[in-house]
């Protein structure tokens, strides 16, 4: 779960790169990062810039330290850790020198050969300076024999397989590349004469950049003084992430070529249709993420859709709970009904999936609490079997509640009337299939991962 | 603007006022503070603990901040300055060693008569401490001749004239007191043998509490090692803010005896009935805030609703505005819209107010910009024609757009194909004037000010 | 313990009081205020402009917090608690709104008899803010019936009794004035157009300001744009602080208009004559405040004079005590040996007092474990006997070792071969007792107030 | 100009580090980090744990800081830059994973082959993560094919020249290394069961150590769970930096077998002798690292010591200059004149060196200008006519004032009545040339650098 974003000929690349990571921010809140560097400048080997820093966009780039990274180039990460210890020394984008120049590297997805390569070239004598396995790219980079920087990160992206979306930035081109499956997102934008890549299009809306295309799974984007250049380094085999749609982006933003929205919308009709409810009076959403399903769901039984629980937006980092504890505090900080709409009512309740099965109980309790007469679970998602190694932050499957346990036994354990998901066959249409390859390994269990030859 | 908070009988004291002035974080945002004590204690002078600190609830109150306010009773506010210069010295509450001991006293309203009683005070010869009119209320405490504590407060509260909401703390009692009209809400709330009392019934929500009833206009009540009691002090004649309705409490608040959010699907059904708008495809809110009303419009008018615009919750306190300036960056920081939804669509907007009328200005570009055909505003209050004078923070009439331009002039300048306003008769029938007095100086011009006899 | 300090007509006022209050920052550590006013300015009764925070001078005032202090003139304050609790809401210079106007009044000293004011002004109705005693003096002020403020001031301070330097700010005028016995010190100087009142003459070396002379005891300065203007509120008798020369001034200042180095190289002469040491090999002082008096020493008995303990210059405030403690780490923190000369030496130790004895007994011991043959102690004033009532934070007379033990215990107590204290008949000669009148209370343990007739 | 620091067997390894970085800051005030690891551990990959930071020692070194860093052994380093870029992506201890497993490297000194190496390496395919000489030697370590780490080392620092004083930390040892020259100190404590490694005994005071002995030019110590260890990896030809003696070391400091304090009075006593200045009444020392040498100068010359300039010891780092300007500002900051002292005095100024000449004229003139009748400059080494190359951070040679000007044009260019300089003779007879060399290249022009033979 990581957010990139890159800046390419633009005055203030690195205030662009930190506007892009503010949008992406629910793509990570653990740390973030800027790399910054002066294209136009002489050939200077000092010439990059790193800032980086735990917590939120906002709170690591005051305006002190965004002044600390000038340049017409920059590229951005933001980050929730997935591999690696979750600190500050793994905070990418990682810098490397080479025999190729100084470059800087910010990755978003899981590489799955990573661990044998890292053995590999320690063996040889290389060193690594992180535990993350976006390392090992900038060491076949290194090592590569190849003539120009674009052939020696071909060479290096055909040797690692797994899940990749990159921005790259040399002294004086940046790479945008994505793994042949298109795993993760990545999107090409343009505002004015500057080229702006990021994860998703909602960081060009607030930078008022125009969203031109996608990168294209198995191309690197290659842009210099020279203009914008495509090169495709392996067949596209379109494995996309299925969960980018159901939870992970957000909502506004166009992913792999389609509205977010209008799929999670869909999800919602689709369950109605499947799942319907006639005994409710009303559809409320777990906000924010079970929203657009709950307007679908809403929409298509035509029961009245209502804001019965209300989301805290003022959460801070450093919160306190009192020690005479208050049961479901957490919840309770993020959450809260509203008594007048719940009570005595029958309520269907949507979200977008349950995980643990904790919260999901905690919520289905506080409905319950606020008088309501029956409470009916429906998730916008088939039941989360299997853990992702693709760069999603999902508990190992032990913890994974559906990976154990029966609906009837979660429905008993979450303490709703009913519960129901919808199928996979269902979620599939949603996101059309005909059109778009998608990898649904956390739900239907089967792998999807298609060996690529270069 | 100001949120206010009171614990009692509760060994962490401050920290569930913490918690009550973070549930009431959307009264104001400048500067938060709380006092503590311990009335178990010895009779010590100097048992008052005080922090204060400008930012949020959260960013004030850090742990080592609330570890330095013991005690088992603590008041709190949160603060949006209306009087008085917008800094850490005026915040509240405000201590005062007197001839009646310590105390300290906090106050969400505004009075209409301080600056007399100030120049009246000053020429005798006291001394203010700060330029908030609170601090009047202190003064005619300090200066009474009556024998306690109770019948000072008293004696103070028949001298002024206005609107408040206030909690104050003694070396050993507790109270709460409401202005005869019952201006601002305050409610009274138990959890195990603790009372709590808040500004609104979020705060109960939170910690755990359970609402017990109103502090009534015209009530002082007092709360000690022997109890709870009631005094009146005037005669109450009703006349509540019916913006507290409309925008300003939180929707899952219950205010004034009635649920917020409620009134404001109310409000949106009224609006649908008085100003359909039949050609229309979507109701879109302004988000959060017009999220109920939009609701209501949906369900009376039939028309589908969406969440075509999506707000951004990560805002920080530090932005940094692009130099190369990006067109309403202001707005986009906080709202982006769902392209896809309003693409080609009829679009009915529903905002719960128009101030200036540059902020609606811009969300109609925006949703011009992301493709609609046609955009049809539809306000769920009247037109705001007057400024507030009993601490709301509405900017002065002349910045009021209503209070000089007609409606058709209002449509020119925000760019809308149509816009309507509720009326004030369907705003009152919301709020069901039979039960309650309000105040609705600022939709309807007239004065609801009624001189008390104490 | 405090420092104070005035800029009047200066249009970096705030700077320069913060420049001030650091050359100052030895007589307070706990917290620093300023407080700046535009005397240009339009008749407005917003214009004062406070900051204060706790912690050292230049922590407090980053260039944001002084760049919230404009104007052209500015008092301001750093403290060591001495009375009232030792928390920010007690941090000077204190702000009154009065019937005279709005004014700032910061003070170094310790009234006697602010007690019973308190109580009789409380009695009629007043508000203290703080647990300060300086605050009485705002409320005489405020009380008093006199026409102008001048006329209020000499009212109020005749009514005072006890030691203070004042300075205080109207939205018009400057004030400077000291008690009649001129107990603590306080100096005029001059910058060009400026003019800049401190209590010592070392903040104006920061400054570039020129010494002019005393404010006298018994004296008040006005300072306006109609010029200085001086005035007598009652007869001096003089009765000043030894106290200030012996330790608590920098030995660059001048102070009660004589070098404070001089005086204390002085008391190392006298010592040495009253005390030899003929058996000893080296002169080696408690750095830093033991410095000239050992040189002073040294040079009257002719033996070497060295550095044999190096004090620590980075200590920080937020130091971390090893679990596994280590002896006397405090100490060792502040102050290292020189091994190498102190090692088979007969040593005598010079430092200007003994309060508890147990920091004293650390530093023996260390240069006992630094391989001394002989330790000599010598104090370069008599032993302290009195707590002081005038505001130096010297521990009860319960808690100095001195008001209970002989000079033998007390050498057997730290751990020396000898110890011995300056008489204090040799300490009245060093400071000049035919011009100038001191208080000594602390070593003679008789009280020197006089009452002041006004 | 770096301090370093090792401890080894040590259950508060952490806190131990930073109290011995926090006695060495005066090698090093930009940056400050550990690293530290639980030796005892099973054989985690994971277990290392670093913190860095920007600024002073107990700045970085919050009690929150120190506790994410646990284990028995940890290592750090205080850094002044010298090579590379001057931020925290630099800061050492640095962390390498490699084929002999991960271990931490930090390192005080300056190799004068490392560009070379540096661009081989890259050559080869390694990458850089930062531009300090330092992580050459991590690489030399990754690349040999020794089959231990000890002997890795030993093959590594065998390919290096230079001077480096080195601790480095693996999963479960220690090493030790001063290169053959034994360029910069490194000395060898014991504090019960554990070891302390550090740049200059006052570490160990401060610790509560006891000193054992220098690490020896050309020595490796290795210390593991089975106890010390010494291998000679180079034959020792002794150059050490006099400058440590003259300069850079605390007085209270044993460097190189010697009293720093005892050096630097001897200075003091050779320049007395070598140019007297029988017409001077005083002697002053700029504090405070004249101090022993003016001491010394007084005793030889008879004419008395006095401390004629105190410096202030509370300067923070952000200081703000007034706009008005005041003559040499940053002196005063750090200086102020004792006027009693120096009034129409023949003074002898003491300092123990002269490098671009702008300060010295600053404190010259400040002595003028508190009237002393004649200044006399003395300066306790030979002139500085050349930049060093090793790790001191001396400016270029453009800049030495002494590199380009005769002693009469810079006694001309400060403003003093005379000045004289320390031979090199009597420098190299302080030091004790018979029983160590030196490097003295900085004084004399010639190199000392003498190519080892492994």
């Amino acid at each position: 779960m990581c957010g990139i974003v890159g800046v390419f000929n633009n005055t203030e690349a690195a205030n662009f790169a930190y506007l892009g990571l503010y949008a992406l921010q629910h793509r990570g809140q653990e740390s973030a990062s800027i790399v910054s560097v002066e294209h136009n400048g002489t050939s200077n080997l000092r010439a990059f810039h790193a800032e980086k820093g735990m917590g939120l966009v906002a709170q690591v780039f005051k305006p002190e330290v965004l002044a600390r990274l000038p340049g017409n180039a920059a590229i951005g990460h933001t980050r929730y850790s997935t591999t690696g210890d979750s600190n500050l020394l793994n905070a990418q984008p990682l810098l490397a020198e080479t025999n190729k120049g100084r470059f800087a590297l910010a990755h978003n997805g899981n590489l799955v050969n990573a661990e044998g390569w890292r053995k590999e070239l320690e063996w040889r004598g290389s060193i690594f300076q992180t535990t993350t396995d976006t390392e090992v790219i900038n060491h076949l980079i290194a090592l590569s024999r190849k003539g120009n920087f674009t052939e020696a990160l071909i060479d290096a992206l055909r040797q690692i397989e797994g899940a990749y979306s990159i921005v790259l930035l040399t002294q004086s081109e940046f790479f945008a590349a994505r793994d042949p499956r298109g795993f993760r997102p990545l999107v090409l934008g343009q505002a004015g004469e500057s080229w702006i890549v990021a994860s998703e299009t909602c960081a060009f809306d607030l930078i008022g950049a125009t969203y031109v295309r996608e990168i294209e799974p198995g191309e690197i984007v290659r842009i210099s003084q020279n203009g914008l250049e495509s090169v495709k380094f392996a067949q596209a085999v379109k494995q996309q992430c299925i969960f980018e749609h159901v939870y992970f982006s957000r909502p506004d933003s166009v992913v792999f070529g389609r509205s977010v929205y209008r799929t999670r919308e869909q999800l919602g009709r689709l369950l109605a249709q499947q799942h319907p409810t006639p005994e409710a009076e009303i559809v409320v959403p777990v906000p924010d993420s079970g929203v657009p399903a709950a307007i679908g769901y809403a929409m298509e039984s035509g029961t009245p859709f209502r804001m019965g629980l209300i989301r805290n937006h003022y959460v801070g980092r450093t919160f306190i709970e009192p020690k005479q504890s208050i049961r479901d505090f957490g919840t309770k900080l993020k959450l809260n009904p509203v008594r007048e709409l719940l009570r005595d009512k029958s309520v269907v309740l949507v979200d977008d999936s349950i995980v643990r099965g904790t919260t999901s109980k905690k919520i289905v309790r506080m409905v319950w609490e606020a008088g309501a007469r029956e409470v009916h679970m429906r998730i916008s998602c088939p039941p989360t079997i299997k853990s992702c190694q693709y760069g999603i932050d999902t508990p190992t499957s032990e913890e994974l509640i559906a990976a154990h346990r029966s609906e009837e036994e979660i429905r008993a354990f979450i303490g709703a009337d009913s519960l129901h998901y919808l199928s996979l066959v269902n979620l599939r249409s949603a996101v059309q299939p005909g059109e778009h390859g998608f990898c649904d390994e956390c739900y239907s269990g089967r792998s999807s991962l298609v060996r690529i030859e270069g």
